[in-house]
């Protein structure tokens, strides 16, 4: 049994994924797509850099852009229960010999930064600036009413591994899990959560390590739909990437989008509640068309191969063979 | 039996309702009020008065706020079949010796004016200056996306009167009516069409004539929630009258709202088909409160009371005795 | 200029599309397909026949299930203005020699039959049997809530032809159409319209005559996103062809689902009003894949070859080449 | 400041509110309502009680409807993160002098019973049997599409000491609360929670201890809007007291309606997520009309005034005198 429950560990408690650094190649591009099509609410720019969040988001920020020379992703943030978690983690990881770095970031307390196995940029904190909550504040909806974010999903080389770390260091329980279909199944993909719904972090095999997607919640499937009719008469047709529909996994209806420098962005609603710390994981097999989507359309190419590489971060070949992912 | 039907009659054909032109107090919030909030598109302005139209619309205008000293309704339009149609109305008209007038309103073909029985000031016109069509530019929706204009309702004081007029003479069918609780039942309401939906033109019981709403045909209940979320929060809040809810007659899903000047617009969809020449109306008790809502809320009583005076047109009570309209 | 009004003619009102008949081979599955989960109500069964109409339908029936050997598609029906329609319709087609005949249909009055000028088996009748009105009986809801027939759509080998027939010998109005990428231009395929909105009928260029599909007016893309999860958890996942989607032309919400015997049955939602004479039909390029699917999603190749055979009706191959529907 | 932030309190872990034990007078009709009105799945009867659960639960049941001479509310139930939690409960409570009581009712693991301070019936529990997840089995869709028990709404004497109990002696956090209007300002009502949206429980001034309502979870408000239509026309009319619309406090969409034993039922969506420790508690005032309802509409007298009584719990007069709670 390839899944792990993290009962009793770590001695530190992550509450969610919380933010995210895209370092983009045309900062008005990109704000017009992020603000004006998705509908984030901008907090402020400071330098190169401009923070946004969700309609009902009081933090700082959940999604920063920074400009840099070429695409990529710069950190993936978490946020924790309180500044001891901090410090538990520090001394946690200290004493296994991990590299680990404090920062100050703009609109964040102190924040601690190390690697994932595979060498993920990864930053926990627990403060951020605090900024107007905009959930009642109808007249600045836009878009497809992005209300927070809600996860990431990354390319690893070895999902097993991934998902051994993030159970049993970082406290991560799974909800769902894709096995592939030999004699001796592996784990081809896993969803995991600290904050109760389907998940805050989820791998998949591939080339890695790589971020595959951030996801916004929005309310309903009618809000996606609309962002589909937005998008593709506002010239931004070509950045529909998949969907509209519904994922076998996680129940959710989604689309995915794909930004101007195409980092991939799930817009995601309707999963369920996972807070019970004894919910069975639910297993699918890796040749069943509807654990992608419930009603069987298939993913085209690109969203099996492409991703964004993280800043410096050299990828490897994924342990398992390539499989054919869907049935031609 | 109350409710004629209009085989056979008249010789000109009514198309449907298409404008109406409002006198406002102050039209930059009154522009606010129709493009902002309720998300109808600006043709243009033309001295003191803003063409609107909806979304799908390619008509110049359905609805033109004309700036006045004191709000009130100033002409209710409607399409032709053809320019013969006006010249044989005109004929129809002046053999019973009925004033008409001819005018070329901005944005319209030669319009024929005339009056009904109490003296709501009607114009009909085939042609249009046409703009662009909206319908597939995402982009410019707004508010509750309103895509048409979709009927008149006005209080008259004599509902067989206004019925019999508006059936026989001027061809519309009836879909749905209300009558009273008497032993002899008298008509009290009544809804009437010519476009192929629950109605074109209503008729309540009360003093009037005067226009008791104007309505927009919206895609979905969704858009009037979005839009009960935005008036509530932008500064509306009492600009909200009714609903939303569930009508019973015509199965539509409504909001009333007022207008800055007090104007009540409905905000309605998902009524039903009503081609079939033969379509039996459907009658409703006036003590049945699923007629007003089909989940049994009361109206407030400025909806019962308030309605938009017709410029100059003097007023009368109406003949049926005001009767308990809902159960206290 | 391919497209025509038919100003003046002809001497008949086709009010609109009303009923079509379906060969079925297994009437037990054809009735659990239509009523459990697209949600149909079944008036009743006759013989080998079950006669089935939406939620708001009054009238008997709009389709009809018929016991047969092979899937075929055996009528497809009109309703005309008055009994008086159908005799100068008769005489139309008398005049000049078309055959035809007149029938009984069970749950209709009289019902005079004739042939289109590729063979297709049309019916006109005025009179329906009648039946309860379901659109307030929320309790009988079920599947997509499926309120009322919208449209048929046919494979034609020459559309010029058909759109000529439907427009100047039918009165049929043109709202949208494709042309192809000639130099000279040719007409690929047609929406017509009696009722007011896009389409009573539809051709498209393709071996035929055949039936491409049957369309159902649903409320709401929701309902059309239920009816997704309900048919892929049912075990009608095959069934499922195309879409959800919104198309270019016509603006509806659209899925594509295949019966039993695979019929096409298109379930469609919020295309727009075209009541007005003068409407100006839009023109579409047959290589702008926004004119099938406004988000740029391929139609199945299923889709464009599939379709059902009018009984004894032979087909032929259309008129203009093959051409890239869509981009590869 | 009359909010408590549970730091570090207490030694155990309550994951969330999960079930609700009803006495109802007539077993028949109330599995009517729940099940084919409201959609819960039946999971078993056995003896005088059924038990139901949401679309998404996998435990055995999260509301049981137990027959009895007279409506009551038996017992509150929340499930704990272990069996260990269970114990340090016991111990915790026991050395305060509290009476407990352990007990294994059907359907869960051992259960832990105690009182809060004023009298409410609690019942503690880690184990469910589990039952068929029901989510993707869209055939079994009902009703609203209930996917979960959200909460409890009760009335309490003591609006503060209520409040004390259950933020420091059991861990729950508040995110929105009302004061009343004096120079000294009281809380009215709070809104607390542990599994990360508004609330798992919430108290308002009156008479108590009462059962105000419980709630159950859907996914849209269209779910809601059809619940209205499905209940209006189906024999439960007077069954549906306040709603649809959306609360100030929490932001959600909501409808109660009243079983057939008068027990509320609120159909809640579209909240927010409330995981983060310091996220801040939202004051609203006692006056603010759109506290109730963003969009200004009354409850009415009944919502304020009518809840369960709990079996055998003897009610209070609240300390705060009543209050202009609606605006005439």
């Amino acid at each position: 049994m390839p899944i792990h429950h993290p009962a009793g560990t770590p001695p530190f408690n992550i509450i969610r994924m919380s933010h995210v650094e895209l370092g983009v190649t045309d900062l008005a591009a990109s704000r017009k797509f992020y603000t004006e099509i998705l509908g984030m609410i901008e907090t402020e720019q400071v330098g190169d850099s401009i923070y946004l969040r969700g309609l009902e988001e009081r933090n700082h920020h959940s999604i920063i852009l920074t400009q840099t020379a070429v695409p990529q992703a710069l950190r993936l943030g978490f946020k924790v229960a309180s500044e001891a978690d901090l410090d538990r983690m520090a001394a946690t990881f200290s004493e296994k010999g991990e590299p680990l770095t404090w920062a100050e970031p703009h609109g964040q307390g102190r924040s601690l930064r190390l690697r994932d196995p595979f060498g993920m940029p990864l930053e926990f904190c627990y403060e951020f600036a605090q900024a107007e909550r905009m959930l009642q504040q109808y007249g600045a909806y836009r878009g497809c009413h992005p209300q927070r974010i809600d996860h990431f999903n990354c390319f690893t080389p070895n999902v097993q591994a991934s998902h051994d770390f993030w159970a049993l260091e970082m406290g991560f329980r799974t909800t769902e899990y894709t096995v592939s279909e030999d004699a001796d199944p592996q784990l081809w993909a896993v969803w995991m959560h600290r904050k109760g719904n389907i998940h805050d972090m989820a791998f998949t095999n591939g080339t890695g390590p790589r971020l595959h997607h951030v996801a916004l919640w929005v309310p309903t499937a009618m809000h996606i739909i609309h962002l589909c009719d937005l998008m593709s008469t506002t010239g931004y047709l070509s950045n529909m990437e998949r969907g509209p529909g519904r994922h076998g996994i996680s129940n959710a209806f989604f689309l995915y989008v794909r930004d101007p420098d195409g980092h991939r962005i799930e817009i995601y609603t309707s999963d369920y509640l996972t807070v019970d710390p004894d919910l069975e994981p639910i297993e699918w097999q890796l040749r069943d068309p509807q654990r992608q989507t419930l009603w069987g359309a298939p993913a085209p190419k690109s969203w099996f191969e492409e991703g964004s590489l993280f800043a410096g971060v050299p990828v490897q070949p994924p342990v398992l063979a390539a499989q054919p992912i869907i049935a031609p």
